[in-house]
């Protein structure tokens, strides 16, 4: 490596660690982080962040962590996560974020297929990741959060303790060089490694920043998990446009119109059931909210009356994002109020500006106005691959599209709208069903809290539409009669042909079903 | 190359005939283009303009144009430059656009030392193209705009005719390929080709309309000739955002008014002279210019009164906009009534959120606040190097910045401040003399139009300050007291020893004075 080619690359190059001294730089006495450590309130300034991501950094050299090793991070939401990110982003060492609600045999398997060398984890996670680790002869640091050692090599405090502030600078970094790998949760295989490029990173932050009209300086309250894409993708135009970051644990509901009214809060990104807690907490009337400018949900669609009382109470538009870790989100935006050809159905909306959507078929065709297909997507959010994954790789790059795993289609005015995961789609008597269709005719039944439909092999249809049902209440259900109820709503194809009544759905670490258990559970019901 | 790497390259890449395709699929019925060819009024939509970018594409491939050849394009504003720009995009075909007010030498010098295959032209710049072509054998192809082949080789509209408008997507284009290469006015040497990448472009255009918060679907007139970086980094946000450019091919004030009345047109990007020649023409109060917001100047600044008869008249903000060919606009920007220490001086403001700002020393250091050093800068903006020149492409990346070649400082707000161009300034008794303040010293005298400060070599002061100036009216200018002048306003060193007037100074094709040419006709002056 000359000194060149160096000097090119840190001028030119687009990497996350950059972003960071940038911000430091010219806004190193705003605020950037708020966290409640032990329930004390703690700040970082960009300065202060940059500073400490920095002799992080420089404790990992002298550990020995080498450019483009891997380092797993365990940890609920707390602002030395946000350091770990960049002190690995300004080293070139990528991060390996660890769902940590994963059973443990998933999380030993992320820690050995991505062959991480060093763990950073939280002191509360101890007991969950340290057995995940015996036997693991990567592994040759291990860091705990905070300034107690514990079981650990090294506290982080230590870690850090005496370390120079100064920049890396002496890295050649390249745009398409992986900044972290996540692993998905996986509700059709095991888990699988998604490399996303610093590339990726900045444009998908530069394009967050400029469709969402995320505020200069803003304040934006984080509450989805620091391990999974939505957060960090929710984080990074906000950190882009020096804004100020409230980072909660949990979600809670009082907590959260606290932050809004103490810190100003202009933005949050929740789940749906989050804005109707919110919305339905006694008192919100009478809160200041007047600080806050944008809501967004995500991972499901809400309903009219729901966007509404969102609206209405904290005067803000609602939008939804879409994405996932192969493609980091939002690759589209349902934007507040777009007008819709199907009414209130789970709308995605439209791509963002750098981004391209369509709906093709399985031979890579372009479908019309109309059609169900596979959604894809084009852009430089798209994961660089799986990692040690050719095959799944080539699979979800086919015909030039990166393949969502979703079914769609395209209406009228051009919004995207979502039928259904395209593995959940079930192939019976020759007829592609949605089991999300038939669900929603389960829960319509009553007194049922969760419904799963899977197909199964069966001599006759194929696959037959089988479903699981957990019951809401006391109340016995009878089998016989839901799915009486089902004919009433649903083609003969379409009605299950055994309905389970089961205490639990078994879900992934962020609560999705996982259907492929259910398929495995019953594979043999009609045969 | 195998099909795989070709499928994840149009899935990631980021490429500017990308860009295009993107805004034609989600909003091919908006209104992308307006311009007046023979003063008749003509519109594309995105739609429109893609598929001609198409048709032209496969027309250079029918001719044999091949990926990663030149294609130099002499033409005035009008929307045949857009087409031609994203069909060469699309292709990999790199333009090279030229500046056809530079003497017929340099232009011969841009198409031989570009390697440039074919050249796309305006009819009306027939005869001071085709001369600079003779006996040059690269060329193999010329296309006149228009309909009327002249004596080109195929008329652009032949060239279009019945050719396909299938979407380019089975060619690899990397981020880091050159889009387009300018060639630099050249105050001090022979032009140098700045090679310009797509993913340069990209980053620019995104950075620019979120941090100039360009309107989605907006107007911009545009009027600064599109083969300088300046008209082309401001109509790619506009583009990015599915807006409407009005290209006018020359400044007219009437023109100007009639168009933001008739089109809406929202922000423009204007010299100071022709914001100033707006603000007084007669019956500008009876306009209706409520559609305006945005106003950005540039290449000067603005003093305090004209800005805000702009801010009056247009109800708009005024920002400056900084940058070069070298490092695509805008790096720094210097936004509406922005807090400064030193009240009006020549402010470029702060870096834009991708881009990293600092003055250094000779030895690379950074320099603290207040201190004069060189302007340089660190982001995907910077260019890839000057085309088959390493040493000046060493030069500028010294030390890991993009060297301006400017001076300036960094004030107690963080603003940079403009002082001088690095090569203008004169070493005189071993001191800097900054030939700006030389130069403001000289008009200040009053009956002076221009002044241009230079050093030639003298016996005593090392390098003696001289100066050219050219009367503002008949009045007889005396030499001894314009250097009395000057006396009391400038140390002894900075003082001109000697003042030539002169009916005109030499110019460059963009309208700065040619310094090295001043220099080299009076070097013998004191020797």
């Amino acid at each position: 490596m000359t000194d060149t080619s160096l000097n090119q690359n840190i001028i030119e190059r687009v990497a996350m660690g950059d972003m960071l001294r940038r911000r430091s730089r010219e806004d190193g006495d705003k605020l950037a982080l708020v966290d409640f450590p032990g329930g004390q309130r703690r700040e970082y300034t960009y300065a202060q962040l940059n500073q400490r991501a920095n002799q992080m950094a420089h404790g990992l050299i002298a550990k020995g962590i080498q450019q483009g090793e891997k380092l797993a991070l365990v940890s609920s939401n707390c602002s030395d996560m946000f350091v770990t990110y960049f002190a690995c982003y300004k080293l070139g060492v990528i991060v390996v974020p660890i769902n940590f609600m994963q059973n443990p045999d998933d999380i030993r398997y992320n820690l050995e297929h991505s062959e991480t060398v060093a763990v950073v984890y939280e002191d509360i996670l101890a007991g969950v990741v340290r057995p995940c680790m015996s036997g693991n002869e990567n592994i040759r640091l291990n860091i705990q959060i905070g300034s107690e050692q514990g079981d650990s090599d090294i506290s982080m405090e230590d870690l850090i303790e005496g370390q120079s502030d100064d920049e890396i600078l002496d890295r050649v970094i390249q745009d398409r060089d992986t900044a972290h790998m996540i692993y998905t949760s996986g509700t059709t295989s095991r888990p699988k490694a998604v490399e996303t490029s610093h590339l990726s990173l900045v444009v998908a932050a530069l394009t967050g920043a400029l469709e969402l009209d995320v505020k200069k300086e803003g304040c934006m309250l984080l509450i989805l998990p620091l391990f999974h894409c939505a957060a960090l993708s929710m984080s990074f135009p906000t950190l882009l446009r020096s804004g100020n970051i409230v980072i909660h644990k949990s979600f809670d509901v009082e907590a959260v119109l606290d932050a809004v009214e103490k810190d100003k809060v202009d933005n949050a990104t929740l789940l749906p059931m989050m804005w109707n807690a919110l919305t339905s907490s006694p008192g919100v009337e009478q809160r200041d909210l007047s600080s806050f400018e944008l809501g967004i949900y995500a991972m499901a669609p809400m309903d009219a009356n729901s966007l509404n009382r969102v609206r209405e109470v904290f005067g803000c538009k609602m939008h939804l994002g879409s994405g996932q870790t192969e493609f980091a989100p939002a690759a589209c935006l349902f934007m507040d109020k777009s007008p819709t050809e199907f009414g209130e159905g789970n709308y995605w909306g439209r791509p963002v500006s750098t981004v391209e959507q369509a709906v093709i078929d399985d031979q890579g065709n372009e479908l019309p106005q109309g059609e169900i297909g596979e959604i894809v997507w084009r852009g430089a959010q798209a994961m660089s691959g799986y990692y040690k994954n050719p095959e799944a790789s080539a699979e979800a790059s086919l015909f030039g599209w990166h393949h969502s795993g979703d079914l769609g289609l395209i209406d009228k005015e051009g919004q995207l709208l979502f039928v259904d995961r395209k593995k959940d789609t079930i192939k019976s008597g020759g007829e592609n069903v949605s089991s999300m269709k038939v669900e929603q005719s389960l829960l319509s039944y009553g007194g049922i809290l969760q419904a799963a439909a899977f197909g199964v092999p069966h001599p006759h249809w194929g696959e037959a539409v089988c479903a699981c049902v957990v019951p809401s209440g006391d109340k016995e259900l009878d089998e016989e009669a839901i799915i009486e109820h089902c004919k009433q709503e649903l083609g003969n194809f379409e009605v299950p042909k055994k309905v389970v009544i089961a205490e639990a759905l078994p879900l992934t670490g962020t609560g999705k079903v996982r259907k492929v258990e259910l398929r495995q559970q019953y594979e043999n019901l009609f045969q």
